[in-house]
Formats: C-alpha cells, sequence, structure tokens
C-alpha cells in the first residue's frame, strides 16, 4: 500500500473521507460491490457533486456511468486516512463510558486495538476488563506501557477535574494523538506537538432536535 | 424566543452550528463575555471567513471591530437549532454504553433529559440507573412512556442484531427521531418521516489516525 501524505487536506474533507469509509465498509459487508455518487449522496445526505470532487481529488477511483468499485475506494480512502494499519491505543479512566469503548467491537475491527487501560481505583487496577481482557495499571505505567506497545493514541474517560493531569503525563509519555470524552477543554504544553481532538456526543443531540424542529 | 424554520440549512452547516454551539457554551462557562471570528476560528480549526459567512446567514449577530458577543450569539445559535428547549428522552439497550449515556451530566444540562430507560433484562427491569436514577421498563412499555412524557427522540444502544425491531417499536410509538449507537444500518418505515442519525465512534478515531500519519 501507497504511503499518503496530504497535509493540507482541509478538516471537512478529513470529516467527509471518514464518512465515506464508514458507508463503504456497510457497503461491503452488505456484500455491494460498486456505488453511485448518487447512492454515496443519498447515504450520506452529503452533495453528489461534492462527493465527486472529493474523491477525484485523491485520483481516479470512479468508472464513468457504473460507479466506484466499493472495495478498491475503500481501500484507497483507507490509505489516504492512515488506517490502513494496527494501531495501539491506551485508555485513561475506567468509568462506564471507559469500559463501553473497552467492550466497543467494531474499535478493534477497523485495527485499533486498547493495549491496555489506567485508572486510579485500586479495585480495578491488577484486573482484566472487556470481552478482550484488556488489563488495567496505575497512572504511574503510563510511559512503560507507550514505550513498550508503541502508542500513538491515547482515549481520555476519565472526569473532567483529571483530565489535564492526565494529558500531562501523556505528553512525558510521547503520545501523539489524544481523543478526549472528559467535558473539559485541555491545553497542551506549546513545546509538545500533541494533537486533541474532543468528542462531544450532545453535538449528535443538538442536530437531531434540530432535523426534528425544522421538519 | 422566536422560533426558526429554516429547513434548507446544509448538513455542513448544521454540523458547524453545533461546534459553535458546543465553543460558545465553554467561552461563557470561562467567562468570556466577547469573541472574534478569529479566535472562533483558532479554537474550532474552522476557516475565519467561513465563519462569518455561517454566522451572518442568521442575522447580524457581530459588533464590527469588536466580536461577537458570547451569549447573545449562543441563545440565537440556540434558537436556530432549535435547542432552547427540553427534550424528554428515552433510552433503549442499559449495556455499558447505555448506562454511560444515563451518567453523562452534559446531556441534562444541555436541556435533554433521559426520562425512562428499555431493556429486556429481568434483572434490570423496575430499577433505576445513574446519578438521576432513571426507572427501567420493558420493551412492551415503550409506547406508554413515549405518550406520557411526550418523547420525540429516542436513543438506542442496543446490541446491533436487535435494533431494527426496536426502532419498529419506536415507530409505532410514534417517536420523531432516532440517535442510532447500534452498530448496524436501520431501515425506517417509508410510511413514517423517522429520522434516523447514527454516532460511529471509529469515525473520530480514523480523525485522529489521519492527523498523526500527515503530520
Amino acid at each position: 500500500m501507497k504511503t499518503y501524505k496530504f497535509p493540507k487536506i482541509p478538516e471537512a474533507t478529513i470529516k467527509r473521507l471518514s464518512i465515506y469509509n464508514r458507508i463503504l465498509r456497510e457497503l461491503k459487508r452488505d456484500g455491494i460491490e460498486v456505488v453511485s455518487s448518487s447512492k454515496l449522496s443519498e447515504i450520506s445526505g452529503l452533495n453528489a457533486a461534492q462527493i465527486r470532487k472529493d474523491l477525484t481529488y485523491f485520483g481516479e477511483f470512479g468508472v464513468r456511468g457504473v460507479g466506484y468499485f466499493v472495495n478498491h475506494l475503500l481501500e484507497n480512502i483507507k490509505g489516504i486516512l492512515g488506517i490502513n494499519k494496527q494501531w495501539n491505543l491506551i485508555l485513561i479512566g475506567l468509568g462506564k463510558l471507559g469500559q463501553a469503548l473497552l467492550s466497543y467491537e467494531n474499535l478493534r475491527k477497523q485495527g485499533y486495538n486498547i493495549v491496555a487501560a489506567f485508572d486510579t481505583d485500586p479495585e480495578k487496577i491488577g484486573k482484566t476488563f472487556g470481552i478482550n481482557e484488556v488489563p488495567v495499571y496505575g497512572l504511574d505505567k503510563i510511559n512503560d506501557i507507550v514505550k513498550k506497545f508503541n502508542v500513538k493514541i491515547a482515549i481520555i474517560t476519565t472526569p473532567a477535574v483529571v483530565a489535564q493531569e492526565v494529558l500531562k503525563r501523556l505528553e512525558e509519555a510521547g503520545v501523539a494523538g489524544v481523543i478526549n470524552f472528559a467535558p473539559t477543554k485541555l491545553t497542551p504544553d506549546p513545546k509538545t506537538k500533541i494533537k486533541i481532538s474532543y468528542v462531544d456526543l450532545v453535538t449528535e443531540f443538538d442536530k437531531m432536535a434540530f432535523k426534528i424542529t425544522s421538519d
């Protein structure tokens, strides 16, 4: 698989590529081999012309009058998104949401392996959680595990009040990116280049409330 | 508060309004009263010209050379998004993710009240869950609760294999929208106008993998 380097791709395009990726995975699962841009538009709610533009941006994956080959397009988008490989992840904060993510099979299926979880609760440390029996450590082991498993991505599912402190430990361990579920803004050390993304589930509810109100 | 009716607002704009809404909530929480489009751009990663365009689309909330009044803009965006009111929700499927959502305080703070949860497990039915002690019922009570509390939005956190059957019950009860966390596509009855949105957490991981790979 080729390595793609597109540092200039806008955030909105990446978002759409992730959407195409998800839809194509579902089509593949359903045994569908070819899909048109109008069908992709119908499923995604995105404009068909926008979809064609996005997909030609990275080369010609389409066949005029036929559509896109699902598997071929999926593999190319995965290559572009850098997700055509395995990632080792850690998770910090074993509350209900943390435990739910440990059991979220879709993550593992898509190449995201949570290799260890961290918590401060002595009742949890030393045990394993989730269907994949992920081991739980104290926060002092973050550095060791990150080095041992070459962990690039960490998931924060702690209470908001400790998330910043956890971020500091992750920066010290050399993690490249953090997906933050804690409902608080995190301030990275300006000397590190750590990337932080925020998952705010309320946004999904706002979108639904709007759809219903405007109908 | 005025009622806004903008059925033609594109999905991408709604998504951005939700992002502004989240950022403005955080700014308000931090005591910040005025914000410029360039600051909003810095926080959101969105283009400043795009932000100004989005916000003027709905009227003039800005003061030239000063910025936007955070509270005023927030209230207007909430009005546009239809989220300046309380919503009663139900949740179906009390696994770990369902339980995590029952304890997700940000939902309640933003006006989304989960009034009841539903499960098939006799060990859970009749009990209450989460910090707000949400009662749990069998699926046969969906219709009654939806009517009693005027529920418009339902959250599906069941296993994929039963999600379609649950959707059918929700349609029969007259729910207007479903937020689906189950990793499966749902097919609504064409006679209903029920709206379905999908929350796929893998998308967030794909975006982070891409950011790290392209850096």
